[in-house]
């Protein structure tokens, strides 16, 4: 069956599916969203795509970006980059500070909030521009000049965020962190607003299931080995706390936000993004966690 | 490069490591074992076997066991299975009932001592006779009828754990343990106690390389789904607190035990044993780990 | 006013209460209690007592029989027992595994559970046979030579508290328990199982309102010093996860157990007793709390 | 025995004793203190005071302060006011995250830093000029109007101080704070950075030990029932994780800081205060808590 033909079994399941789910409606300009948007996008390394629903529209890609700040950080600090940060999953909701508490400041992985937050600062430490270099670069591997922040959403966020500028503090109070933590806010904030179609997400990620080349320009961005760890640190720990969930039902290295949007790559085959805004309850889409399941099931192929 | 000569690389780097790893001492009959014992053996799916070292000696599997107990009651009770225990990482030591306590007596994957106990519980659930099949259904998945409990070990180790008799009593005030206590500890600990060769414990594995075919018998044991979902769960939860750092320093699903062994499988390629009894801190095997991160950056390839 | 009529009051008070607690189910033989029975017991240092209500009906005093044991392991070993078990406030639930785990088997205090199960270790240490040392301690200081174990209640609780298995057995892991687990529980239930009535919990715990001089006898039986350091413990650790609120309301140092039984005394001055079986939601007696406020309330004095 | 006997006698044997705590070096300004500096001051509610060593030397009084806030938000709040903190003892290290995270920003008492941070947003939600009315009322109960802030510690620890950043944003995030950060984080530095003597510290405290009244105008500041109250959560929580510790060696309600000052009272009786500044592992003054536990044995009275 042709991913086409797939895609169009998959569109009809789902639309079956009563989706009890809910859009993250503590940030204000999330929740103006039309929750009923659907689109998936999908993109093969031999350079076919396919695509459905509402595949042009920009949405928020949130904690999707994470990827690609710690791209930045790893392709520069290398292994170094590990006594900041762990790549071990977390075992708790993605923003608990009893973890952090308990191990010293270290959070367990980049993707939580606080690793998160961590490699903002290391984004500090390494460029005199960091919100620029980020920018750019998605700008690159997307392939799409016209993406941006969306700043009012961006302040929205900020302006309620107690619970990581806790983190944030409780990492400075154990010496992880070395940059003005207002600042690392303002960029991290800002890296979560970023906004771009499936369309263009999928073509993103092609980067992780093309050992690191972009294809676009058939330029090296980071290692084959590099590569291949960070799409084993979105296996373990792409999902919060589903991440097991995740690689037990898709089977797929994917990292998702609260935006709705999911992206998942098969390594040497495909790039996969969807977005659909309503979530479940922990915090990831709900039709977009199906659609991946339904997705490698009727392909027959996961990693495993 | 051959599999051969990638061993036998492997086996002149791994000499060069000074290995400050500690045998399992909490075990008596395990801490009896030569501690510079050393094996690899990989058998790949088209029927080619390659071994080094001590590679015929029998050792004890430990928690490598788990994946057998899972296999035997997800096979018969399918997805029902995970209302009992969950498929997430737990993000703490492997024997911690503080999760446990919060999440009311549901332990968070099958390989961790609590899920492993519940799988025991269930096993009694199944079938009248749960010992003699285990051991049966060992015998067959690893083509050698000489495999056996080492009931020395397995009293040994009941004898002294303390902590599994906590779990499981804690388990049962919420109501997710069904069976005898003594019982399933017996069972537990005599399942623990099996012995394989390297070779043999290559040959076990075959099958999750082989989505779910035995070779020998050219029969199928577990559906493809089910294989890839057991690959799944050893691929978040197969290494305790380290899990992710195999993930990212091997890239491929297993499983280790405290004897020393580590398994793991590349689906569709091959299936991989080491042995090495030393452990290091969090109680894997130092030198396995390493021969395993050796082995598939050599050979360039692992499921990422 | 007097004692006598404060206790007029108090009933008359406490009976326009709607009382929405509830007997303890998860002990059968408790559950066939009359919920609305209620007594109270004043006995001052002086000699002088007042009753109202079932003062003369037995109970059973479950928790409250820790304070016995703890007098009979200190009087003995002196300060020595504290390396076994301290004297902080644990707060959390009376019987949390989570803080035993991250303080290596060593319990908070000796009123929850895990520390009176140590308690119980030590008696089988000091004694050859702690149980009936432990009766005939208890109809001393009572004063009343008919006081027994009931045996059903012990075998019911017995039966079925899990949870009591799983922290022994955690702290044998640790190390801090030297008897057989079987015994020490056996013990242990049979101590909680004691029964007596209000008028005779005042009378037993009169000895801690007179500084360790039993009244009936003229006898010391702990010294000055050991006496107001169990009178401190009482304070700060007597009512479980409610310690804090019995000192802000009654200000008096006391203990409680799940048969709705609450003892306390003022040194130098009385000691009281009440009995209502109904428990609020953290396991202490609901009328009982209230009665002791408005006890320490109408008489103007708490030892704050 | 006279109390100035008990002084001398209790300083002869002070001085046998080896301090290896250490002075609280996280605040660099205190850090400048001599670290061998030892003050008593005793006043009775009959209107005697004794004292011995640098009874007249300023120190910082740090979290001893936190029952000067409390005082004045329940005295006008009254009990509405246990609402926005518990009166529980918090069982964790003074500044730990866990609990107020597993308690939805309600901190378990009002002397662990989350409570005292509480009290000061609800000092915001009273006064205009929370500031100047914290330091008039010190003064008037101290009786001292020299007192004053010390500027340079209180910048100093703003400065460096991140776990209470953390703290107060966690509670936000629960939505338990009401004004602004700065401003809080402001007044709670100030207010621990109130200096005052060891006479003065035992004048002021003079309070608790005479029901609410004070002595130097006949007015009552607090009533009868408030003051056992704040008493009782001294007694039960005013030592961090040390406070069954004290309850049990000292058997009087107390409250220390990091300042190296205890400051205690036997209701009725008098109000003691000590100042040495070495601090034990738990952060309270070691020579403080052995000297107040040689007072009680001397004197061979205690509220137990």
């Amino acid at each position: 069956m042709s991913f086409q033909n797939i895609l169009i079994e998959i569109e009809k399941e789902i639309g079956l599916i009563t989706n009890d789910g809910k859009v993250a409606d503590y940030i204000p300009e999330l929740a103006r969203i039309n929750p009923e948007s659907f689109a998936v996008s999908i993109i093969t390394v031999d350079g076919k795509d396919f695509s459905l629903g509402n595949n042009l529209d920009f949405f928020s890609l949130q904690s999707i970006t994470k990827v690609f700040s710690l791209t930045m950080a790893y392709s520069i600090l290398g292994e170094k980059l590990w006594s900041r940060v762990g790549v071990e999953p977390s075992g708790s909701a993605f923003n608990s500070l009893v973890q952090l508490e308990y191990e010293n400041g270290i959070p367990r992985n980049p993707f939580i909030n606080a690793g998160a937050l961590v490699i903002c600062d290391i984004l500090f430490d390494i460029y005199n521009n960091p919100e620029k270099e980020l920018l750019d670069f998605t700008k690159r591997i997307s392939g799409n000049s016209n993406i941006d922040f969306n700043l009012k959403v961006a302040e929205s966020e900020k302006a309620t965020s107690y619970t990581n500028k806790a983190l944030i503090n409780l990492m400075k109070s154990f010496g992880n962190i070395n940059n003005d933590i207002d600042n690392i806010l303002d960029l991290y904030y800002k890296m979560c607003s970023i906004e771009m179609s499936s369309y263009d997400l999928a073509n993103t990620f092609l980067l992780y299931a093309n050992h690191g080349v972009l294809k676009s320009e058939g330029e090296r961005i980071l290692s084959v080995s590099k590569t291949k760890r960070i799409n084993s640190i979105m296996q373990t720990c792409g999902f919060y706390d589903e991440s097991g969930e995740f690689a037990f039902k898709v089977g797929l290295p994917g990292k998702s936000g609260v935006g709705g949007g999911i992206v998942a790559v098969h390594p040497n085959k495909y790039s996969v993004a969807v977005w659909s805004p309503k979530l479940n309850s922990k915090g990831n889409s709900l039709l977009g966690m199906k659609a991946l399941e339904l997705l490698t099931t009727k392909i027959e192929e996961s990693i495993f």
